[in-house]
C-alpha cells in the first residue's frame, strides 16, 4: 500500500464537525456505541478516511456496517483491540463525502464485557457540518427491532450476533425513507412484563429512563450506560414500541426461578387454553404503566404501538390496555397498528422475520407515519 | 351465425347439477341473485353454452363477470329484458369446462326495481356435478366490500355500479387462493350503527338475519329478499366484517333527519376533536350487538373483523367493543385485523381502494386465515 | 329501465367528432373493424352513451372491450344482429368522458362472414374533438401480437376467438404507456414467409399493403379490405415487427400441399438437426423483401424486429437477413431486440404468452421505444 | 475476548477438504485469488472458523464478501498485511458449516501490487468434503461482469474498488439459481477488438488463454498469472461472453497512442454517423476469432453472447459476426442473447447497471440457460 502521507489524526473531540446517532453518553473522550444503529456520521472532504476504535468482548462481538452517500457499503465482524479501519480510499479528494458508520448488534446484555468505542479519524481533507434531518423517530422493541434472523440461512438456529442487522431492519428503513434520524431501544427476548421466558427482570420498561439501562458491569458503568437519559436532548417526533411478542411466549414456557432469591414467575393459560385473567392482567398493567412512563418522558411525540411481525396474540390484551390508558390519561396521541405476520415467504434466520418481512413491515410503518410526520412538520 | 342445432332449453330446476353463490331465495322457480358474488357455477360439456337471465332495474343497472376454468373471461353491463347470454362457443365437445356467472354489483337498496334472475341453460352438452370447495367464507362490509372504486379511474368521483367490482375485490382474491366458497353482505355507506351521512337505519346489522334485508319494495319481496336466512343451510368456517368506515365518517358530516318522523341523529366530535364519548359508546354498543348476534347465528365460525382499509380512526373504539364483547361472552373465538391503508399508489375510482389496495389487503387476510381454515379441517 | 328521453341517434358521420383507430376503410357509411385493437374513441358529455352496430360470423364471434378515460371496463362476446350496446349511463352530464370501443379479436381469415360495424351511437350529450396521442406505432405480428392467451386458464387448449384479448396484449400496454396510437396487422399462425404448418400462401407480407388483405370473401370486398391502404394517412414513428415464431415452426410441421394444385411447401431441418441451409435461405429473403416493403412504404420510420416470446430459434437469420438488408440498402433506421422469452410462470392459455409475459415484453420494448420516440419528437 | 484454545491453525494444503473457486494457480503454497468471485469454500464443524490471508496493494484495495451456508454474512475492504479474519465464532460446534470466502474485486491489471492470498485456517472443527455443484459457467465480461456500479450511490462517479461487487452481479445470481459453480474473466473498461479508449492492447481474448493474462509484473508472475490455463481442468457447461460495450465506446472516444512506439489507434464514425465499415469489421473479425478461441479451448461448452446492459449499439455487428463465425465453423453451439437496458430506475454508481439491472439481467440468463443445462446434464 502506498502510504498516504496526509493524513491527520483527529481525536474525537478534535474533529471539526460530527454527528452522533443512538442513545449514548457524549460527555466522554471517547464515544460508547451501546444500541443497534447507534453510530458516528460526518461529511469529509479529502480521498481518505479512516476510523479509530475501541473494541471488545468476552463471547459476543459487535458488528458494524457502513453507508457511503446513503448507500451500503460494508459490514463486518469487529475483532477485539485498539485500531483503525479504513472506511475510503482513493476518492476525489474535493467532493465531500457522507459516510455512516452504525453498529449492527443490539447492546448485548449478555456480555458485560461487549464494548464499542469511537475514539476518532484519520483523514486528509476536511470535516464539514452533518445536517440534521427533518424527523426524529424512537423505536422500542426486541429480538424482531434488533433485526434478528435478517442475516443468516433460513435453516440457521444458532442465537448469534452476526445474525442480528439494523442494516436490513424496519426501523432502519423507515427511518431512511421518511428523513428521520432513528434511536433505538430494544433487546432479543425481553418483553414489557417479563422475558419470553418468564423471567420478569428482562422487561423494556425498566430500562427505558437510563441511557442504556439493560447493561450493567464495571465496563458499562464507567461508559456511562446505567445514567439517566436526558429525555430534552431529543425530542422524538414518534416513539414505535414494538413490544409484546415475548410477553406472548411467555405463556407457553415454564417458569423462571429467580437464582438469588429463588422467588418463582410464569404467565399461565387456564385448562381451556385462554390466558389466565390475572396474568393477562398484569401484562395489561406493565403496558398501561410503560405508557404512562413514554409519555411522561414524552409529552409531544405521537406514540405507535405496532405488532404482529411474530403472530397476534396478544391484540385485545394491548388494544385493551391502550384504551384503558387512554381513558384514564385523556391521552388521544396514541395509535395501535398491526404489522403484516412473518411467513414461508419472509421468514429469516432463527425462525425471526427475514429481510423481506422487515421491508413489508416497515411499509406499512411509512405509510402510517408520513401524514403524521407531515402534519408534525407543518407548523 | 351458423346456429347450433342441439342445443336444447334447461329450466333451472331441471338442469341436472349447478351450485348456487350467495345469499339467495332457493326455492323459486328463477334464482335471483342479490348480492355482489352471487351466481351460479355449473360443470359442463358440450361445446356451448347460454345462460337464460331475467334482468330490470330503474337507475342502476347489474353488471356480471364470468369465470371459465376459474380465469376471468368476460365484465359486461346487463340490459333489462328477459334474454340469453352466450357464456362459450365452439370449445371441445367432449371437455368438461367449468363456467361460473357472478354479479358484480352489490345489493342495490337505493334502486327497489334491480333485479336480475337466472331462469335456466341451453347447451348441447351435459351438466355434471359441481365440487364443494372445502372452505366457506362469509364477508360482511360497506363499498369497500362491494368493491367500489376497483374499476375505473382514478379521477372518476361517480357512485355508479359500474364502479363496483367483486371481480378484483379482496373477498373473491381471498376466497379463490384459499379454495373458499364465499357469500357477501354488504351495502356502500353503510356501517355498524349508521351510515357515512349519520342515517341509523342504514345498518348492516339490521339486515343480516334476513336472505337480503338491506332490498325493499314489492318485487324484492316477492324474491324472497325478507324472509329470514337459514344459517344451518351454509355454515361459514369464518366471517370477516368490514365495518367501521363509514362509522368513522358519521362523526364528520352533518345531521341526518328522518324525512318522516323528523328525528334526527348525528354523531359528534368534541370541541377537542375527540369523539364524544356517549356517541362513541352507542358505536361500540352497536359492535358488541352485532358480535353477538353473529355468534347466535354462526356459533362455530371463527369471526375476524378486519379494518383500516380507508383510515384506522376507530381501531380502538372497536377494540375496546370487541374486548368488552369477549370478556362478557367468554368468546374467544374472534380476532381483530387491520389492513393496510390505501394510499395514492393503491387508490381506485371515486376516492375507494383500488385493484392493488384490494389485492395487498387480501394477502393479509390469507395469510392469517389459511392456518387458522387448516386447523378447522384438520379434524 | 327508466328510458331517458333525451338521447339522441347519430349516425357514424354526423357524430360531431371521434378518432378512428386501426387500419380500415374510412369512406363507408359504416365503420369495419378488422384488426385487434382497432376501434373508435369519442369524448362525449351527457349522463349516458350506447353505440349502435352490426354484427355477424359464422363460427368465431368478435369480442371487444371498453375503457372509459383509460380503465378498462368491459370485455364481452358479441352475438349476431344489429343492436346497441350501453357504454355508460348515469354519469354527471357536464364531465366529458372518453371512452373507447375497441375490437379483442383479430381479424379472422378463417371466418369469412365475422364482421362487425359501427354504425353510430345514442347519446343526452354532446361529441367534442378527440385529441390526436403524440406518437404512432404500427404492430405486426402473429398470434402473440393477436394477444393468444392473454385470456383463459393455462390448461384451456382450444383456438378460440375469447382466449384473444388486445386489452391484455404487449402492443396495447407499450402504446398507452407511451401515449402513443397504435395499429395492429397480425394473424394467429402465419409468419414471414410461411404458416406454423407450411402454408406459403399464409404470411404477413403478402397481405401488408392492402388495408387487410388477410381477409377475402365477398363480404371483406365490399367492406374494402382488400383496397390499398393508404401509408400517408397515418405515418407511424416506429414499425414494431414481431414475427418469426410461425416460421420456425414450419420446420417441425409437416408437409403442406395446395389442396387446389397439388403443391406442396415444407421447411426442413438436416439430419444433423440444423436448418436446411436453402430453407434458411428462403427465410431470410423473405425478411429482407419484407423489411424493403416496410420501408418503401414508410420511409421515415424506425423498425424494431422484436423477437423471443416463444423462444429465439430464429434468432441467426432473422439479424443475418436484417444485416443483409442494411448492407444493401444502407438502411440504418433499423433494430433487432429480443423479448424475454415466456416461462411456467408466465404463459397463458393454449401455450402461449400469457398476460405477464406481455407485461415484461412490453416493459422492454417501452424502455427501447421512449428515447427514440423523445428524439423523433425534439425537433 | 475469550480465547478459544481449541483453535488449531492448518496450511492450506493441510487443510483435509476445502474447494477452490475461480481461475487460479493452484500449485502453490498458498493461493492467490485473481478474478472476481474467485475464492475458497469450505465445510466445516467446530464454533469457530478463522482464515488467514496475505494483502497487498498500491492503490485499489481488494474488497472481499462471505457467505454462511449460502447466505451473504459481510463485506469488507481488506487491508495490507498478513493476518486472519474471523468468519464465524459461537456456533453449534456439531453442525456442518458451510463457508465460502470470496474476493469481490476484478483483478487489477492498474495495480500489479494488488494480491490476495490464501495462507490458510484456524478452527476448533473438523474440515469436511465439498460438494461439486451439478454445472459450470464461464462469464467473460467488461466492467459489467466486474460488478461496476452494483454498490455506492447512484451519484458516485469515482472509480473505485470498493464500488465493483461480485456479490451483486448477475453471473453470481445466475450461477446460485442455476446451482452452478462459476469462473469470471472480466475486466472494466476492456473489450473484444479494443478498450473504451481505443487501446488495442486491452482486450479479453489476448488474456483468455492464460490463467490470468491481464495481470503483470512480477509479483504476478511469481504468483502464476502468466501461466497458460489448463482447459481440461474445468470444463464449463457453458460460457457466457458479455463484451461490445466497450468497443461500442471506442467510436465515441478520441484516438489512442502507444506510448511507446507512437502508433495510435481509433474506431471511426463516418460523417453520416454510421460505424466506418473498415473499422467495424475489424471488430467483427475480434469477434470471430475470440469464438474460435473459446471454440478451440472448451469444445463441448454452450457459448452464449450476451449483450444490452448499457445499450444494444453494436447488436448487428455482433450477429454479423456470430452468422459468420457460424457459417464458416458450421458451430451451431452458440447463441446470441439480448438482456435489458439499463433505465434510470435500475442504475447503479458511476452510470453503471446497479444492483436491480443485474437482478433482471440474471432472471432472462437464468431462464434461457436452465433448459439448455437440464439437457446437458440429461445424459
Amino acid at each position: 500500500m502506498i502510504p498516504n502521507k496526509n493524513l491527520k489524526q483527529y481525536a474525537l473531540k478534535d474533529t471539526a464537525h460530527y454527528k452522533i446517532h443512538g442513545r449514548t453518553n457524549e460527555t466522554r473522550e471517547t464515544l460508547p456505541l451501546f444500541y443497534s444503529g447507534s453510530g458516528i456520521e460526518v461529511n469529509v472532504t479529502g480521498s481518505e478516511l479512516w476510523i479509530d476504535i475501541d473494541v471488545d468482548f468476552d463471547t459476543h462481538e459487535p458488528w458494524v456496517w457502513t453507508d457511503l452517500n446513503g448507500a451500503f457499503m460494508s459490514r463486518q465482524m469487529l475483532l477485539p483491540g485498539s485500531y483503525s479501519l479504513c472506511l475510503f480510499r482513493g476518492m476525489n479528494p474535493d467532493a465531500t463525502k457522507n459516510i455512516r458508520f452504525s453498529r449492527e448488534l443490539q447492546a448485548m446484555s449478555e456480555d458485560n464485557a461487549c464494548r464499542l468505542l469511537i475514539i476518532g479519524f484519520r483523514s486528509d481533507g476536511a470535516f464539514l457540518p452533518v445536517k440534521d434531518r427533518p424527523f426524529k423517530l424512537e423505536f422500542i422493541g426486541d429480538s424482531i427491532t434488533s433485526g434478528e434472523g435478517t442475516y443468516g440461512a433460513r435453516e440457521d438456529t444458532d442465537w448469534l450476533s452476526m445474525y442480528m442487522g439494523m442494516s436490513r431492519n424496519y426501523a432502519r428503513i423507515v427511518s431512511d425513507e421518511l428523513n428521520a434520524e432513528y434511536r433505538v431501544i430494544s433487546q432479543c427476548g425481553w418483553g414489557v412484563l417479563s422475558s419470553w421466558d418468564n423471567d420478569p427482570r428482562h422487561n423494556l420498561p425498566s430500562c427505558y429512563e437510563k441511557i442504556c439501562g439493560l447493561l450493567t458491569g464495571e465496563t458499562n458503568e464507567q461508559l456511562g450506560a446505567g445514567k439517566l437519559y436526558n429525555f430534552q436532548s431529543w425530542i422524538p417526533d414518534a416513539i414505535i414500541v414494538n413490544l409484546g411478542t415475548n410477553d406472548a411466549s411467555a405463556f407457553e414456557q415454564p417458569e423462571w426461578k429467580d437464582p438469588v432469591t429463588g422467588q418463582a414467575f410464569k404467565q399461565h393459560r387456564e385448562p381451556d387454553g385462554t390466558y389466565r385473567p390475572e396474568d393477562l392482567m398484569r401484562f395489561k398493567q406493565a403496558v398501561i404503566s410503560f405508557l404512562s412512563m413514554l409519555r411522561r418522558n414524552n409529552p409531544t411525540s405521537h406514540i405507535v404501538w405496532v405488532y404482529g411481525m411474530l403472530g397476534y396474540d396478544l391484540t385485545f390484551a394491548i388494544t385493551d390496555a391502550m384504551n384503558a390508558y387512554q381513558e384514564a390519561a385523556g391521552d388521544h396521541n396514541i395509535a395501535f397498528l398491526q404489522l403484516p405476520n412473518t411467513t414461508d415467504m419472509t421468514i429469516g434466520s432463527h425462525a425471526h422475520p427475514g429481510e423481506k418481512s422487515h421491508i413489508r413491515a416497515a411499509q406499512v410503518i411509512i405509510e402510517y407515519l408520513a401524514p403524521i410526520l407531515a402534519e408534525h412538520r407543518a407548523p
